[in-house]
């Protein structure tokens, strides 16, 4: 083993502001939209830097890039990775990290030069954000076999473009089998995005799980009225259903506990006026659980309740579910390895949860899988204002190195 | 006495009619904003009215006219009346019929050749919708001497045109002196524009007094945050704290009882996203009363209520008072002469409060003042489909007959 390795900080963050330099915001963050002119340069960037590195750089018809470290034997790589698309608003760390972390480790092994039993990989996958076509995650949604490369390429963006038509333009797609290479063991490194390892002093976080996602959507048609001549008995508030259930959100999930969560978000009423009763109002809730059996006790708590409330303040309910995610539980032998090499280094390491969506999860239906998450100030994340202090920087990508040498041999 | 008399059913439908067609909308109901070319054409039919029934008008400087009908003796009239003007989507009885009313009792007292012992006088006051010139009520509250003329002619309307350049424009204002001629009693035919008399059947509405009005807006300032990496216990929910405080505002008025009446109306969330926290939230409380102390107590628990929340929750509050009006009862001589009155002419009639604002309360200040209901359908008002029957119409002039020959003998 190599317990005293460690990888080079300064070379790590260097190669995240160069990165973060393409499709650069005015006051900090980056722009790289999924298949853009931008996302095009940040491509030819990395893959640049692959070369460098020695890796065998392929990539599939969905634009997923792979850099390959062939090892002393062959047989399916322990991979590593994330993607480089961010959202419109995006900081330069989220998935940037988990790539430029894996080419750091990469060029640590090439000083060093150590060659690991097994091949080792660096991947990227296409458009992790869904912030330009839905869904999120789907480069590795197709490179597992969740999606077909057909169906991706129908996708039609939010300014009516087809990935497909995006892939082409770019030039991404390549020559290699969707769903190649096989993969020994996936990790990934990550800014947490949530506040939990900052407010508990705490620099890695070993990830056992993401949670499962519910997302409904309400909308209660009630009778608009006068808020001074209509007496509380005869109204059919839908405003003030919407705040009913709304406060129902927050003693369900207090009710439930762990780790579940729960959010309105998205809230409108109409006429929308001081002194008017509402006669319409839609609202969003987001559940979340790493538990899929308490998630759906959330659920049907919370369609019960609106049933009820519909009945007793005579309002019509229209409902969808917008979108359902089980939980993804990771490998609990991967997660073990996680902290132990955490606690190797000597970081304060605790188990926990993402609730967050990210390709570890789908490779997670592949092959053992976990993720390193390292600190976000103030849980910031989506924002140009996100930012992971360079030692936390350092320290996952440590990890990482050593997770990886741990698997590779 | 004249137990006999009766006002004439069709005469008067014919005048709301003919005078709802002056600003009329497509599919029904009109808009005669104050002080526009409507308002100046609406004027002018109802004036010729008053010429025709051989009334002797005059009109004070902001434009409230007075048709008077000499009694057998002189001193104050005894007054009815109410406005002209109408919201944007008015219906062509709110106002109008007080007015209409009034002349149709004027038409059928000539047709009887009764004069009274004292005067008469039907008026119609100047903006009390308030729709385009806040405050609302104005002609009356300039005439009881609550605002200064000075102070209402600077009014600035919607429009940013002023209440004294548009009472010059369409020549509305007159020589008469502000406040003059005095009142010796106040009586205002008016449509509910609520469900109450609808609902319990009944054809008639004493009004007792005019509920207190307290507006409140609040504006919570938490922080953004995502909705599934940041556990509940580290958030700080705008958005949650405006929903529970719009459920506290149901449960507060269920508690105080009575004629509390409670209405979160307007609402607005930020960033308003399915899966973010929400930093900044903004609502409106509606509370109503007819009994002061107990809105002053809505108020303050409200207040209360929120101030715990915010501590809690780790909320900035921001608070401002949009409007507050105190509750105006009626003379209770007044209310027993319009109770007797519908009783006498086999109505059924209750007691009742008004939960929208009329002339009447402004007159309350300087004079014996009651109202008279009559059932607005579905309670709907301020709105193109606003009806009364025919029947109801009738009834409520046939009380309004009684009760200005009660008290002008």
């Amino acid at each position: 083993m190599h317990d005293a390795l460690r990888i080079n900080r300064q070379r790590l963050i260097n190669r995240l502001e160069r990165l973060g330099e393409i499709g650069a915001l005015p006051g900090g963050g980056c722009c790289r939209l999924a298949l853009t002119e931008e996302d095009r340069q940040g491509r030819e960037l990395v893959i640049g830097w692959m070369h460098e590195l020695g890796l065998q750089v392929s990539s599939d018809a969905m634009g997923n890039v792979f850099g390959l470290r062939p090892g002393t034997e062959d047989g399916p790589p322990v991979m590593t990775g994330s993607h480089i698309d961010t959202v419109r608003t995006g900081g330069i760390y989220d998935g940037n990290l988990g790539v430029l972390g894996g080419l750091e480790v990469i060029e640590t092994l090439n000083e060093a030069g150590i060659v690991t039993r097994r091949p080792l990989c660096v991947a990227f996958f296409t458009n992790e954000e869904g912030a330009r076509f839905a869904p999120d995650m789907m480069g590795s949604l197709v490179y597992v076999g969740g999606m077909s490369l057909e169906d991706a390429r129908a996708t039609q963006g939010i300014d009516d473009q087809s990935v497909g038509d995006c892939l082409d333009a770019i030039g991404a797609g390549g020559e290699a089998p969707v769903g190649k290479p096989d993969v020994h063991a996936f990790v990934e490194v990550h800014i947490e995005q949530g506040p939990v390892l900052e407010e508990s002093g705490i620099t890695i976080g070993a990830v056992e799980k993401v949670q499962g996602i519910s997302w409904q959507e309400f909308s209660f048609t009630g009778i608009s009225n006068h808020a001074g001549t209509t007496p509380m008995r005869l109204r059919h508030d839908a405003g003030h259903a919407a705040m009913a259930t709304g406060a129902f959100v927050r003693d369900l999930v207090n009710r439930i506990g762990g780790d579940q969560v729960g959010t309105v978000g998205a809230f409108d009423i109409k006429p929308n006026l001081v002194n008017v009763v509402a006669n319409h109002a839609r609202f969003t809730v987001d559940l979340r659980n790493t538990d899929n059996s308490r998630l759906k006790q959330a659920e049907q708590e919370l369609q019960a309740f609106v049933e009820r409330l519909a009945e007793r303040e005579g309002i019509e309910v229209e409902h969808r579910t917008l979108a359902r995610f089980d939980p993804v539980p990771f490998d609990p032998g991967m997660v073990d390895r996680v902290e132990a090499a955490a606690q190797a280094l000597g970081h304060s390491v605790m188990r926990m949860p993402s609730g967050a969506g990210h390709d570890a999860q789908m490779l997670a239906r592949v092959c053992p899988t976990s993720m390193i998450f390292v600190p976000s100030v103030d849980g910031v994340s989506h924002n140009i204002n996100e930012f992971t202090a360079p030692e936390d920087l350092e320290a996952g990508t440590n990890v990482l190195l050593r997770v990886l040498l741990d698997l590779a041999e």
